[in-house]
């Protein structure tokens, strides 16, 4: 039936990690995770005793080196994005990297330079909201024109709020919340609007809860409009402050129409009617939203490296995900416009 | 503006009789509250303080007597309405008399047909649903033909839970949850099938909560079906045990398409995203949900009483409720289907 | 990792046997589709293609005798479940079966009765529902006590009108409206209420639409009302012309609350704000809305079959649910009350 | 029992006007329309033979000259404001003035200063939305503390869009889309977060539809972003070109949660379930939305005239909702932040 897969090293197994890889282990029929790489034991541990991968290691070039491997999929620090995926594409293995590509600018160019040199290999970065049924639907239909022209994108990711304040160990290391969070609205805002080229951008941003993020410049709220050369307008929020579950949702404003994607954040198909009012329970975190779209990326990552369908974004969407979400950091910091 | 007015006499101020007295005195320009009867002198009192109407009975009769009326609004215990009624027709009054007519079909009969006699006052019960703007929406809908051919009303009246059981105390003299609650559904499922025939009529209670209305052969929830002749069907339920609210729902099915009022009984338009989920408050009793309904209804009665349009329900309307509210009580208490 | 694998022969090749058939190859890692039956070659080569199953048989008594087979999936006209499953369990089989178990409640007994002196195999009929993730979490919330006591169950199951009447020519063998769709709710409510002994069944139904059913006995819009000795009730409602798309529906009504699922059949998080209003669209039919359940509930049954874990749900459970059906149809056809 | 009423001149019967005019007439009971200034005979034609108030003035000065009049309810363009309101002021009457106060930053404070010089008199700036039952709901549920400490505002007001432009004509004197229309926006979101001093501006906008705004430096779809002095924020959104209708939509970040008020602008609680999905008809523009609450802004001026209340919003309230339109305006058209 399959009878091509593809073969896979996984590279980084912390909790996301760990999902994706029970995902191609699981339910990707056509992919087969072959290796493992990190630099903790216990998560070597983990992928052998739950997903019966034995071939392990703690070094990435070593990694990379076996021959039994065709690609490599990135679960990996933000930092260490760009050299890890030009060091796979020099060994010739396919890449997957988690979103972002990276917080550097010159690196995203640079990654694109190193894959434009290997035609033949296939390298993608995770925005995984564009595997997600709803947003596939929601494009789909701005593409068929039920919207007539969309002029305006509104966009927000929005974290339940961490009491416990975890994600603050991840700030000296996160490029801050446009990049770490928007980054996502950014790229569903230029796909959803067909690619328009950024003119100005302008962000703010405070600290509702978690004021010790000052101390690396960054904010648990921000608000972000970006104005394009055709007229287009995308504003963003992102917040960390959310009491209610995580709320990813993304409005697209048309001459004849609009759509949104993810207004309530429901759980499930239960509405409970009690003491409380009408209510519906919802998703706690990204993961529990996004779950299967996850897989749905999965799967197009391992049919476009093993030839069978073409890729549905470029890496330029990523480098420019990243060219604005610096924009937006750079505005808040300064409190001023920036132009491209 | 107003160069006639309708001068009425309220009836019964218990707390539905103030709202509609209130209505009538603020907010019903062409009618104008004269005199109010009452056994109680504290509701007298409180006509006299709150309204300003200082012409007050302790005797019905005696306020049928005064010439400067020209209609009565009847709020007062369904025992007496039927004979209220004929009282007032005799009087030469326009009749508002609250819903249900009776609970006794004979009765109904008799006021029907006392009101035949004079053909040129208004008699009118107060059905208050239809006048709801959104049931009024729906009806106007299916006239148009936007669902077809209506062939299918599933409609069902479900208060909050009252812990203290306050309303035990009218359960000796209700008539039972149908007469008392379901009769609201069954005008409306006739409404909105055009006054099909009754051919067939099952029902079922339990007693959830409230096991001290056993004894009065009465339930806390009730189910009922009803089959017309020409083979459209009703399904009701009522329940006095809701957690939530007073949730008044009613579907129509048609077909090409499905009707519904209703259905969740938001109390307005605010969404509060919490800890308990995304929620909205409800209406907690049937006033919250039809206080404009009431007005709206006021209105209709006394502008029919002053010949300015035509009664949109009639006498009949009232007695058919009765007879299927019986129906049901019957079916429930001896546990098997009804012919008509 | 899956040092045993289930080894399955499935049986029945139709659309819903198909998906069937990519669950258990695609994505339950430990089961494998080792043959396949069907009476129809062009079935048989589907598998072979799409699947790589190319160990087939057009005669079930030879897949039977396959030694290589530990269990069978059964996925084929109701009229040949009761034998199939006794055969199976003949063999040595595990066994799955899509619901309902049979239409004769003798048959139903039959096959509880050989499958109480197969204790080590497992025998699992197809109530799909219970294995979605929002009535798992409705029965979890019932269960964990958050309505209190549940008294009262809705549910419905509505399918798309198909204008083109193609369900017509099952209606020879359907067994009827309530053994074909309501079968669902009954053992959902069965479920959901904790098993209650039934005592009183009362149904109604009407041709909206597909008159011709009538030469059947058949309805393409029925009514339902169960009583059970414990004072619980339920009232289930189907139907076959529903413009919108396929609505499943059931609301478990307790003392503290009410739980629903359902009550919007969306078909994703997409919103749409145009001409129309704001809307969503809707599930075409039962696999859209239940897609993921079927893969839970053939993972569940793979589990099971292993020794993993116990089934959730019982074949007296199957028996019930067609007992209940067939009364319904007979208080529908005979317009009478059903005592047991 | 209304011993004192309040004798209003109404002064411009315009669409908005005569709305305001029917709701003193016949539903606030403790006001008196004696008397209406128009420059239009139709309009007072309209007065007399609707509302029957046959005091008719075509000159202002005139009007205020009346001896029988207590107050004055300006419905007139915005760009008469401030001096119909100081010479009101002057002849000792009451003043209620629609919103904007004005688009000159001087002539509200000239107002706010002659206001001081009256303090026996009301003066009233029509906020409309903060007498909406839903928003009156949302301010007392942060008041409460139900959402924590709240941090953001996101607010929107769009409009249906009009085809035929006839808003066009407003264009040269409205004062842009934010004075327009984001005033109401800018009036919550200050009233919401108690009252917070303004820090920094940023706007943008662009005409997706009515490109001959541009000759007026307006736009048909705005977006702005305010930063309050104690860290609050708030982003805000304008169009005209809406395809489903009126949507004014607020946002409440809190630390402990989020209130919406009018995420779905229904119309009714009608929801139609056809071929378009499950949908509900929209609210057609500000009067369906806000209807009720002029009735009770009008209610609260008369009581406050009347010496029974307070007024719960100041003209200060009005001044700054100016000065931030104003700020967001300049700051869309010089593309740049603008600092406080």
């Amino acid at each position: 039936m399959y009878p091509q897969k593809l073969r896979i090293g996984i590279v980084g197994l912390g909790r996301l990690g760990q999902r994706h890889a029970q995902n191609l282990v699981q339910r990707v029929p056509n992919a087969e995770v072959v290796a493992a790489c990190s630099p903790l034991q216990a998560e070597l541990d983990w992928a052998a005793t739950t997903l019966g991968i034995t071939q392990t290691y703690s070094d990435y070039s070593a990694l990379l080196a076996d021959p039994g491997l065709d690609a490599v999929f990135l679960v990996t620090p933000t930092s260490l994005h760009a050299d890890q995926i030009i060091q796979a594409l020099h060994a010739g293995k396919h890449v997957f990297c988690e979103k972002p590509l990276s917080l550097d600018l010159a690196d995203c160019l640079k990654v694109e330079a190193e894959a434009a040199r290997h035609p033949q290999l296939v390298t993608m970065i995770g925005f995984v909201r564009r595997f997600d049924a709803s947003y596939h639907d929601a494009h789909h239909k701005v593409q068929q024109g039920m919207i007539g022209k969309p002029y305006l994108i509104r966009s927000q990711t929005c974290d339940q709020n961490d009491p416990s304040g975890a994600f603050m160990r991840f700030a000296p290391t996160s490029g801050g919340i446009f990049l770490d969070c928007s980054v996502h609205d950014i790229d569903l805002a230029r796909w959803l609007l067909g690619n328009p080229v950024p003119k100005r951008v302008y962000a703010s941003g405070s600290n509702a809860i978690h004021t010790g993020l000052q101390a690396f410049g960054d904010v648990d709220n921000g608000l972000a409009t970006v104005e394009f050369a055709d007229g287009g307008m995308a504003s963003f929020m992102a917040s960390r402050t959310m009491a209610h579950g995580h709320e990813t949702l993304t409005e697209v404003f048309g001459t004849a129409g609009r759509l949104s994607v993810g207004s309530n954040p429901r759980l499930n198909r239960v509405e409970i009617s009690d003491v409380h009012g009408v209510r519906n329970e919802c998703t706690p975190d990204f993961y529990a939203r996004f779950s299967d779209a996850f897989l749905i990326e999965a799967q197009e990552f391992t049919d476009a490296a093993l030839g069978l369908r073409k890729l549905s974004l470029t890496l330029n969407d990523a480098t420019e995900a990243t060219r604005l979400g610096l924009a937006m950091t750079q505005a808040m910091r300064e409190k001023r416009v920036i132009e491209f």
